[in-house]
C-alpha cells in the first residue's frame, strides 16, 4: 500500500492518491510521510487528506515529521488540526517540538486548550497525570439512562473512550463508573446512581506510569480514571498509552540489562551515533575498570601459569560459563519481578531453587569437563581442579543472579542494574580466585 | 485487601469475608484463593461468591488453583460456571488440564460449547484462532440502527467487546465494522450500510500471535475480527489477550537472549528446580564447548604466556569488554526489530552505524587502557599491544552483534537466539587470537 501511494505521488497521479490513502488506516497513511523526503510533496499529500482524517493522521506520525509539517503550513491549517487533535497527543507533540514551534503552536491554540495544556504539561513524565487526557464522558449520579446518552451524544467525542462513563458530584469527587453496555440493557429511566459501579478502580496523577500499565493489564482496563489527591476526577489514561508504556518499560529492562543507559523513545536509526556511543560508554568503562581487578587477581598466580601454562586455557571457559549461569538466573528473576510473579517475601524460596538448578547444571556441566580433559589430556588432577572449580562457579553465579536484583530491588533501585555484565564481573573475579585458589592446592607438588 | 480476606476466613468471619470480597475486583478474589493451601477453606469461600461472579473470578485464577476447584465442586455447579465462562477462557483453562479433568468439564459443558471447544481445540495455540473467542455481535448490512441496538440487547453479552459490531452477508463473510459510538450517533432509521467503515483491519486464522499482537498496538484497536481463509468471520481476539502475548513474546526474548529454551507460560515459583535446570543446560553445555575452543586457542601461545605471564592478566578485560560491546549492539538490534523500527532493507544503514559507534567507544576506552597500563607497569610495548587489541575487538563484537541478529532473521530465525551469550562466545575467541597476534608480532624481541 505504502510503496503503491509513493509510486503514484512520484507519477504525480493525485487523483488515485487520493483515492487509496481514503481506504488505509491513518497510521500506514502516517507512515507514507516518513518516507518522503522533498517537503513540497510531503505538503501535497498532506492537503489531499480528508479534513476529519488529517489530524488524525498527523498525531500518528515521528516528531521530525510532525516538525516539518508545522513548518510548511498556513497558521489557518495549523488550528485546523490543532483544534481536531485529542489533548494527550498534543501534549506528546509539544514535549517533542523545539521552542520555536512550540511557540507558533502555542499561538495558534485555543485559549481553553492552552491552557488544558499548560496544566498537563506540570505533570512528571512518567506519571499517570503526564499519560492522561481529557477526552471522557462524565455526569451526576442522579441523572436517568435517557440524559446519560443524551450527554454521550453532546460530548461529540469520536473516541472509544466514550464506553466507560464517570459519575462524579458537584466537586468533580469520583463517585463510580458506568459502562455504555448497562445503560444500553437499562430501562430508559433508570437512575445511574442504581447503575454504576461503586468500587471503580483508579489512580493518583503522581503514580508511577509502569505501575498504571500493569494495572491495565491486570484488571483488563480500556481507560482507567486519574483522580487528584483528593480524589478528584483529573483525566483518564487510554489503553493504546498503557501498551506504549508497557512496550518502553521492557525495552529499557533490555537495555539495562545490556549495560546501556536509558535511550528514551528515539528510535534507533534516529539517534546519532555519537549519542549511542554515550549511552554504552558508561557502562563499558566501569565493567572494564572491574575486569581489570580480575586481570589484577591473575598476577598473583603468575608462578603458577608460568609453571602450567596448560592453566590458562580454561579461564575462557570457566569465566564464559559464569558469566551465562549468572544471567541466566539474573534474567529469570529480573523479568519474574517486572511481572510481578516474584516478590521480595519469596526470596528464600528464589534461593533455594536457584541452589539445586545450580547444584543440577553444575553436577552435569563438570562431568562433561571432567571426562574431556581426562581424555584429552589425561590429567586428572587438572580435569579435578576445573571440575570443582566450575561447581563452584555455577553456585556462586547463580546465587548472585538472584540476590542481587532482589537486593536490588529491596533498595528501591531497578532490579535490572546488577543484571548481566555486572554479574559476569564478581563471578569473573570469583571463579579465577577459586580457580588458582583450588589448584595451588590440589597441584601443590607441580606448582 | 488479599491479607484482610486471609485473616477474616482464619477467624471464620464468613460474613465479613462475603462483604470484603463483594467490593474486590473479580482478579484479586481469584489471588486469594492461590494463597489458600487447605481444600475445605477454599472450597467455603468459592461458594461465599455471588453467582455472577463465581465464574469471571474462576477464569481469572491459575491453572493449578483452577483443578484443585473443579475436583472439589459438584457437577451442578461445575456446569454453572462452565456455563457463565468465555469461550477464550474455557479454551485456555482445557489446554492446562490433565486428561480426567478435561472428560469431567466437557461431561458437564452444553452440547453446543462442545462443539464449539473442539472446533477452537483445531488451531495452533500462537495463532490468531488460538487466541479468539465467540462473543462478539454481528448483523447484516441492511439492518437500521434501532434494529441492531434490539440485536446487542439481545446477544445478551456482557462483555467490551460489544462496542465493535460486524457486518456479514449470508455466506458471514466480513463486510465492515461498525461502532456502538456510530450508532448512538446516528439517526434510528439510518441503515447499517450507510455507516459502517468499509475496510476494517483484520486477520486470519492461522497469524502468528506476535503479529496480531503487534497490529492491535499499531492501530490502536480493541477487538480484531480474525477471519478464515475465504474471509468468513470465525471469532474475534480481544486486546487483553493481545497484551498477554505482548508480554509473552518480551519474556520469551529476555529468555532467549540470556541463553534460555522457552519456559512456556508457567511461572517460576511453580517450576520445578530439574525443568528450570533442564531450560538452561542445553545453552550452557553448547556455550561451554564453544568456550573452550578459545581455551585451544590459548593453548597454542604456551610460549608466550610462559615468558610474558603479565599478558595473561589482560585477557578477562578483554573478553568482557568484548562481550559487553556485542551485547550492547545485540540487545539494541534485537529490539529494534522486535518493535519494527528496523528491517532487513536497514542493514547497510545499522552496520555503517554500528561501526561509527564502534570507533567511538574504541577510541576512548583504548585510551583509558593505554594510559593506565603505562602508569601501572610502564610497559608501552604491552599497553599497546592491549590498546589495539581493544579497538579490533569492540569493532568485532559491535559487527557481529548487529550483523548475526539481522542475518537470523533474514533466515527466518528469531533474532534473539544468536544474541549476547552466542556472540559473547565468538567474540572471544576473535579477541584472544587478536591479542596474541598483535603480541608476537609487535613484541616479538621478548617473545
Amino acid at each position: 500500500m505504502i510503496d503503491t501511494v509513493l509510486a503514484l505521488l512520484k507519477e504525480k497521479k493525485y487523483a488515485q492518491v487520493k483515492q487509496t490513502v481514503l481506504e488505509m488506516h491513518e497510521v500506514d497513511v502516517a507512515e507514507i510521510f516518513e518516507e518522503i523526503s522533498d517537503t513540497e510533496t510531503m505538503l501535497r499529500l498532506f492537503r489531499l487528506l480528508p479534513k476529519e482524517t488529517a489530524a488524525e493522521t498527523f498525531s500518528y506520525m515521528e516528531a521530525d515529521v510532525q516538525q516539518r509539517i508545522i513548518e510548511a503550513i498556513t497558521d489557518k491549517e495549523l488550528r485546523y488540526i490543532l483544534d481536531d487533535m485529542y489533548l494527550d497527543d498534543y501534549v506528546d507533540m509539544i514535549e517533542e517540538m523545539p521552542a520555536n514551534v512550540v511557540k507558533r503552536v502555542m499561538n495558534n491554540s485555543s485559549r481553553e486548550n492552552r491552557s488544558l495544556i499548560n496544566q498537563y504539561l506540570k505533570y512528571p513524565e512518567r506519571s499517570a497525570g503526564g499519560l492522561m487526557t481529557n477526552e471522557y464522558v462524565y455526569f451526576k449520579r442522579t441523572l436517568t439512562v435517557t440524559q446519560a446518552f443524551d450527554v454521550i451524544r453532546n460530548t461529540g467525542l469520536d473516541k472509544e473512550t466514550v464506553y466507560t462513563c464517570y459519575v462524579i458530584d458537584a466537586q468533580r469527587h469520583l463517585e463510580g463508573t458506568v459502562s455504555v453496555l448497562e445503560l444500553l440493557l437499562a430501562e430508559p429511566d433508570a437512575r445511574i446512581e442504581d447503575l454504576m459501579e461503586e468500587n471503580p478502580i483508579y489512580v493518583q496523577t503522581l503514580e508511577d506510569q509502569e505501575e498504571v500499565a500493569k494495572m491495565f493489564s491486570r484488571y483488563d482496563m480500556i481507560a482507567m480514571p486519574v483522580v487528584d489527591n483528593e480524589k478528584r476526577l483529573v483525566g483518564i489514561i487510554t489503553i493504546d498509552d498503557a501498551i506504549d508504556v508497557l512496550q518502553e518499560e521492557n525495552t529499557e529492562d533490555f537495555e539495562r540489562m545490556a549495560g546501556i543507559t536509558a535511550s528514551g523513545d528515539e528510535s534507533y536509526l534516529k539517534t546519532p551515533a555519537w549519542k549511542l556511543a554515550k549511552n554504552r560508554i558508561v557502562w563499558l568503562i566501569i565493567l572494564m575498570l572491574s575486569a581489570m581487578v580480575t586481570g589484577a587477581l591473575l598476577e598473583h598466580y603468575e608462578a603458577a601459569i608460568a609453571t602450567v601454562p596448560l592453566l590458562v586455557s580454561f579461564i575462557p571457559m570457566l569465566m564464559d560459563t559464569g558469566g551465562n549461569c549468572g544471567s541466566q538466573a539474573s534474567t529469570t528473576i529480573i523479568r519474574g519481578m517486572a511481572l510481578d510473579e516474584i516478590e521480595a517475601k519469596d526470596f528464600l524460596k528464589v534461593w533455594f531453587k536457584e541452589i539445586r538448578v545450580a547444584m543440577i547444571c553444575a553436577v552435569v556441566l563438570s562431568a562433561v569437563n571432567f571426562v574431556r580433559i581426562w581424555l584429552q589430556y589425561g590429567d586428572v588432577g587438572v580435569a579435578t581442579v576445573v571440575s570443582l572449580t566450575l561447581i563452584a562457579t555455577i553456585c556462586i553465579a547463580k546465587s548472585l543472579g538472584c540476590v542481587l536484583p532482589m537486593l536490588a530491588k529491596k533498595l528501591r533501585l531497578d532490579p535490572a542494574i546488577v543484571a548481566s555484565p555486572m554479574i559476569t564481573t564478581i563471578t569473573d573475579a570469583c571463579s579465577i580466585l577459586a580457580f588458582f585458589g583450588i589448584a595451588v592446592r590440589l597441584l601443590s607438588d607441580r606448582l
